[in-house]
């Protein structure tokens, strides 16, 4: 599907314009008092964690990296801003070559991260580089908090599958993106369309309490979905009687029922209930599907309980109490004067108020103990110790403009997996806590 | 601008995949069930505000009217479907047809709402308006919860303009829907170009520290501002030292410059000694723009300090504290047969565990007190009585397929000033309470 072929409900149209104004008319000045082009190093970190969060998920550097190839000035896009008188006619002639061909570098997607973690490096004039600040930092702030979220829940359900079921809880498309950054922190599936349209993620879904309204009796709509969707299709059991429900599931379906899936009530109560009804209507292996304003508390809490699935909306899609990151995208060394090779010195911020930040260009890696379980979160401006060289972090993303590390989602699933199982096993703690590993500076 | 030009990072081809899977599976349950051509009517509401919120605010109602209207199953979106086998073949010859003909009315964006109030209400054959579900709560549930954010920092800020600038903290296009939110509930301006682009918002912006930190000096970086953008720009004087920095800008650009922005550091304190500063040199009409971590309280907090715009970023798009509403779609009466005059019966869940929900198609009016000022919302399936006639709140939005109410964004803004100032005087409070007004159901 060609990205010409949208039809949505906004039109937007590039990436161009998920910038904010001052981004253009720093570019005006710059471009105006000849500092436009000196190379320029940009950073995208977090000063902190979500309160008592252990760790944080890099989510949304492949959507980083469509952002970055589809910014460019289209006609649209110029007219609007000549019309707006938001940037003079120099600016306009500059943004219509506008491409970016500088150097991205980052941790890679699925990486887990920690206070100072240089997640994400963009390097190049300073110019085309600070064009990029809004779009980089949406994507990644966004897609970081749901895998962030998401991450917790899977360790709570352990083997358990998770379904993301919150596309009706936030923006449409921000909907899309959560399904994503979900499946990256360990979701298994989703319930919304466009995301499997999209991502290629795994699709569910059965029905609604307006199916059984729907119907004439709660019998008849059971029947007509079985009919329809086979018997390993999982029956909405809460809308009116829940042993009731499940008796008349049974009658229908037969013991090779898939599931029934209860959306209110005690749900701890419930499944027990359901789950010996079950067995003693012979339906042994039909599983309990339990969706119900769920977090990662309410899952851990289920862990004894005989649930085969959660299914999770509101509390994922919105990153569980924290539905954005605090990620910054700050200029951390510039040169004195324009072209590639002049020298770069750190720059920073350096008033008072906490909001102060490390100059210089940074590695980043993660040092394990003699055991192989991490320590230590290692970021430096020097040369890289030898005995750190082979943990570094970062990795290349874009080489001159042009994406090197596209990768399929499932990798990226992987890797956090992996990275998560290599931190101290507090890590998957759900009570509060500090960041599980510190970040040291060299 | 036409929606086919645009160049986004995802490619989900026309709203009609915003939906659950859920929904296209009952459809075709019901399509073989034959119950899928029963009228139904189907209610936007919540059952409860977020915690301690006093009124709601509906938004993103005109965002829905678009995404009904390009609710349409094309040729990529029914091969998707075929391929992945999420529905049968008469389900997609069915759907390859599809356009929403019902209707749906509702209140009008902009109003305030409370626990109960039929937000919306979906007309049509059970199949038409139950794929409409996911795509109608994603819109509402987003904007409302921006909405009713901003509306409380828009009573906190008084008289003050409110800049929205959170883009960089949600996803890029909820981006968008948020500043449009953001507006509706009485924001000034947004910074962000894709908001001003697609709904005409006034953009505003200046620059970043890292535009002072790319010169050799702070001097040289204001210079280059002014030189560019004119003295009536707004110069960021938190990179360095406050107090030499508002000396270096007046020196610069004038007693005409236009304003000083704080980003950091005791806003209330930081106030008081720049607008001394600024008198003392001269610049008695230079403005002071704060902006760091601003929510309704701190904004609030700044009444008596020498503020003259307000920021606000994070708090804003994520809904200080409630980034979603709990707006649900219910089914809440259908015919007992096919066609368009079968007699309506109302139905509802009615199962333990909180989730039940009136049943019958509704009407709203809010009852003002002998002064004039709203005293009960109430909501009822009967008749309207008399008194109420008047009052009544739910107005014609689509009628028979097609949009009749459409309107300009600006009357949005002014309807739910309206709306908010005909409330108690108590909805204006911060502090956590009730409901302002009672839902009364007859």
């Amino acid at each position: 599907m060609n990205a010409a072929d949208l039809r949505l409900p906004v039109d937007v149209p590039s990436t161009a314009l998920f910038t904010d104004r001052y981004e253009l008319t720093m570019l005006q000045a710059a471009l105006r008092s000849g500092t436009a082009d000196r190379r320029s190093v940009f950073e995208v970190f977090t000063r902190r964690l979500p309160e008592g969060r252990r760790y944080g998920v890099v989510a949304g550097t492949g959507r980083v990296l469509d952002a970055v190839e589809n910014f460019r000035f289209d006609s649209g896009v110029l007219d609007f801003l000549a019309a707006q008188r938001i940037v003079d006619e120099p600016t306009l002639a500059w943004l219509a070559d506008y491409r970016f061909r500088g150097d991205i570098r980052g941790y890679p997607e699925g990486e887990v991260y920690f206070p100072g973690s240089p997640i994400l490096r963009v390097e190049g004039t300073f110019a085309e580089a600070v064009l990029l600040e809004t779009v980089i930092l949406s994507i990644l702030n966004h897609d970081s908090a749901v895998a962030a979220a998401a991450s917790r829940m899977a360790v709570a359900a352990g083997d358990r599958p998770l379904i993301e079921m919150g596309a009706r809880r936030t923006h449409e498309l921000a909907a899309v993106a959560a399904a994503r950054a979900a499946y990256v922190g360990g979701f298994t599936s989703t319930s919304d369309l466009a995301a499997g349209f999209r991502y290629s993620i795994p699709t569910v879904g059965t029905s609604a309490h307006a199916f059984t309204l729907l119907h004439d009796s709660e019998r008849d709509a059971f029947t007509a979905q079985v009919d329809s969707l086979g018997g390993g299709t999982t029956l909405l059991v809460d809308t009116y009687d829940v042993t009731e429900a499940v008796r008349t599931a049974v009658e229908i379906a037969g013991p090779e029922l898939g599931a029934v899936r209860i959306d209110s009530g005690d749900l701890l109560l419930l499944a027990h209930r359901v789950r010996q009804q079950l067995d003693d209507l012979g339906a042994t292996k039909t599983k309990i599907v339990v969706t119900s304003d769920l977090d990662e508390y309410a899952i851990a809490s289920l862990a004894a309980a005989p649930v085969d699935a959660y299914g999770v909306g509101t509390q994922l899609v919105t990153g569980s109490g924290h539905p954005t990151c605090s990620m910054v995208y700050k200029l951390v060394a510039r040169a004195d004067e324009a072209g590639p090779d002049a020298p770069l010195r750190p720059v920073a911020k350096k008033s008072m108020g906490g909001k102060t930040s490390l100059g210089g260009r940074k590695w980043a890696a993660r040092r394990p103990d003699a055991a192989g379980v991490a320590e230590a979160e290692v970021v430096g401006t020097g040369p890289v110790p030898p005995e750190l060289a082979d943990h570094q972090l970062i990795t290349e993303l874009v080489r001159g403009g042009e994406v090197v590390a596209r990768e399929p989602l499932d990798a990226v699933r992987d890797r956090h997996a992996a990275a998560r199982a290599g931190l101290p096993l507090s890590a998957t703690q759900l009570s509060r806590g500090e960041p599980v590993l510190p970040t040291e500076y060299l």
